[in-house]
């Protein structure tokens, strides 16, 4: 018996040592005031397991690994919203609003809301509040503008994740249909104002990401657009590549390659997007009769308006630089691939496929930083399911000789393996897809053994991030 | 420095000692020739995380944990099947014969095939073979008929899953369509015979599940069906629930509980399944006008079939009970829950949720045994994906005042929790819905750690499980 009880004895040893490290005791206390820590929080916006197998299995080939994939620590992460109107009912899929607000604060909140809570519109301290409070720097990395949703949640609070900028605030609309109203949030009735102007407000060191437009709105009250408010408040302006890469400031940093969200990496050939199977006539009267002609299969190709946007890994790069230096106290920076999601609202396969390479990479950047600062937790999650299916090419009845084909639409990529990956988006009839509700990955460095068990909420998240910064 | 080195020291010095268990040392192999170790391995047949969330939901709340969610190491599974003609080409998505075979066998095989290899039909080595031969116990439990092809695979070498019983080999019409020819595997043309016939000549000490009418099958050059050749074999039969309760037997035991797949515990309301929403008339000549009718919300009820029928944990008791004693060197048990899957090719997804909560008793019942034999392995995995999503009851786009309605079926469940489920079937237009290649969760027990990494193939489970019994 000896040999196993050592292992398993091992093993438990190691869980409270771990955990140990994890709590305050009066050691850990001392060396802790007097020791950097950083939380690099890496959101996957909709990468869900079928996001990631899609990609994976085009990037890397069905038996190949992404860097995410090697990271040791592993676990499940429920994603929860409420009602509105009865905050203590259970609403099973959740937006990035609410889901990065749980991130963010630690409270479940309802579709749409950012910082704020269901029914009773309080604020909620957020990570970048707590973590500046105690003396961290703090940034934001996004490949949407960084007033949407998900990076909004992490700095600013107001009931609606559209009012973006003074312009949103009321009378609005979106998609020239959808009217929102945040007028109870202007400035001018004691509220915070727009994302963009709680951004300047912040207490951000960085941001990067898309969103110029929100900013070349006038502010609240002024004659001056937010761009002047932002140097005003001590910002360096970034609206280039360029500027970027020739970086050397102390200043607080906002970046804003793109009008709203940056352009993606890559796209269906041509620009082409799921398509519906079209059956023949003889299946519209018996769905047994007939025949179907599916979608052409097609390669992934550069998008070719990505040319000159920075990646997500440059955005990364420069984050980590700044954020480390002179940072006594540590860091936290959330980074965001947005556009999995949003291409896969928009049924582009090809497009998610090449922001969770952009994901990937960045948290190879993050990686890397480790390396030379041991102290860093790294988090890799999503803040929701999304709509894509990864389908069989064949169906599994091709045998009974039936016309089968989805009543959604398909994609069917040519990989560099040499096989056929087909893509299923079928949740709604209209032009963007839904979200799931299923749980999502959570993937993490060795620093989370002890501190995240192997499933847990989105508010535990929140909960570990402070635990390890001891905010 | 000191206390964070010491965490991080711990941690690889516990993820050494534990892989150093596993691998046999001069010291371990003396222990081990003295050691029972058992492996139990849990299947819930298209168990992915959709289908893990619905039924979590739904059992025991978005807040909820199941047993399954409390073990201590989380993987992804990498799902996998090749090409029958060109084996070097991969499949994205996968059926239960081809990853089961997986498993089992540790070979990446082409859809429908059991035990066999892709293209040139050799018969790979499978665990109840291997672990017969170096002494071990062995039993399979599941809720199919028990020559089904997930369990098959675990004993079994044929060509073609469907060739269960000996009146199946050749000519057999499926679905009144699919024509199947195992003639090869015929006896007289020197073949192992069908399914059926292979597991009574198989070296299982125990098979419990469904799948009577196989044996009441004529066996092939004999006047006797197969329930006398499996007596004549050394099997005591078990027809019953009270045949498995009053049970008290050394022989080899051969419990068959239905003629085909076990009934299911749940089903909806008066037995409605996923239905079409319906949209107006005027919703027909644009997608932006008109209304429509979702399917309306019902409640999960008892499945009157289900009575009388053994459950999964009732069997999982027996088998656990049977296969430990006198097993100097231990056992090797899969248990599958089956209809996780078959209930969502027919879009029942009250009947998923009931075999889901089936799977998580068994778990149970295997942790109960685990108390007191801690030398055991728990394993909790599923075959692969399913098209059952969990979408949002009111749209994402709700505030757009568009028709929005899934191009598929839906089905909407009043939840114990008093909210709303949906879930979408949308994988394709026929009467059974498609497998998904989504990456599948493997949940184990602490004697995992050091054995299974954070993302591993199916056949690295397999690897695993040769590892930890020394086979």
């Amino acid at each position: 018996m000896f040999s196993v009880t050592r292992k398993v004895g091992s093993v438990v040893l190691c869980m409270l040592v771990a955990s140990f490290g994890a709590e305050a005791t009066d050691e850990t206390s001392i060396t802790r005031a007097h020791l950097a820590k950083n939380v690099i929080l890496i959101i996957g916006d909709g990468m869900d397991d079928h996001q990631l197998t899609i990609a994976r299995n085009y990037l890397v080939g069905a038996r190949g690994k992404l860097s995410l994939d090697h990271l040791p620590s592993r676990s499940a992460v429920q994603v929860l919203a409420v009602d509105e109107s009865n905050p203590e009912r259970a609403v099973y899929v959740a937006d990035s609003a609410n889901s990065a607000t749980a991130l963010a604060t630690g409270l479940v909140t309802s579709r749409g809301r950012v910082g704020t809570s269901a029914g009773a519109d309080n604020d909620i301290p957020n990570l970048v509040e707590l973590a500046a409070a105690a003396g961290l720097k703090t940034g934001i990395v996004s490949t949407a503008s960084v007033t949407d949703a998900s990076p909004a949640a992490f700095y600013a609070h107001i009931s609606f994740r559209a009012c973006e900028n003074p312009a949103m605030m009321k009378d609005a609309l979106i998609y020239d249909r959808l009217r929102v109203d945040c007028s109870a949030d202007l400035k001018a009735r004691g509220g915070l104002g727009s994302i963009a102007e709680q951004l300047i407000s912040s207490p951000l060191d960085l941001a990067l990401g898309g969103g110029l437009r929100h900013f070349q709105e006038r502010a609240e009250g002024r004659d001056q657009n937010l761009l002047v408010v932002a140097e005003e408040e001590g910002f360096q302006i970034l609206q280039s590549r360029t500027d970027l890469q020739s970086l050397a400031t102390d200043k607080k940093i906002l970046g804003l390659f793109a009008p709203s969200t940056l352009p993606v990496r890559l796209r269906g050939e041509g620009g082409r997007v799921a398509e519906s199977p079209e059956p023949s006539l003889l299946n519209h009267i018996h769905w047994s009769q007939g025949d179907v002609e599916q979608p052409a299969p097609m390669r992934c190709e550069p998008e070719p308006e990505f040319a000159g946007t920075p990646s997500l890994k440059q955005m990364t790069d420069v984050a980590l630089s700044q954020l480390s230096q002179n940072a006594e106290r540590g860091f936290f920076l959330m980074i965001e691939s947005a556009s999995i999601d949003k291409k896969s609202h928009t049924r582009e396969a090809c497009g998610s496929i090449g922001e969770v390479a952009q994901l990937n990479e960045a948290l190879d950047s993050a990686l890397n930083f480790v390396a030379s600062h041991p102290n860093t937790l790294i988090l890799v999650t999503a803040d929701h399911g999304q709509a894509a299916q990864l389908v069989p090419v064949e169906s599994l009845f091709a045998g009974f000789n039936l016309p089968v084909f989805t009543p959604g639409k398909l994609i069917r990529i040519v990989t560099p393996e040499n096989s056929i990956l087909a893509v299923n988006y079928a949740t709604n009839d209209i032009f963007a897809e839904e979200h799931t509700g299923v749980n999502v990955p959570l993937l993490a460095n060795d620093q989370a053994f002890g501190l995240v068990p192997s499933m847990l909420t989105q508010s535990e998240i929140f909960d570990a991030i402070k635990t390890y910064l001891a905010l």
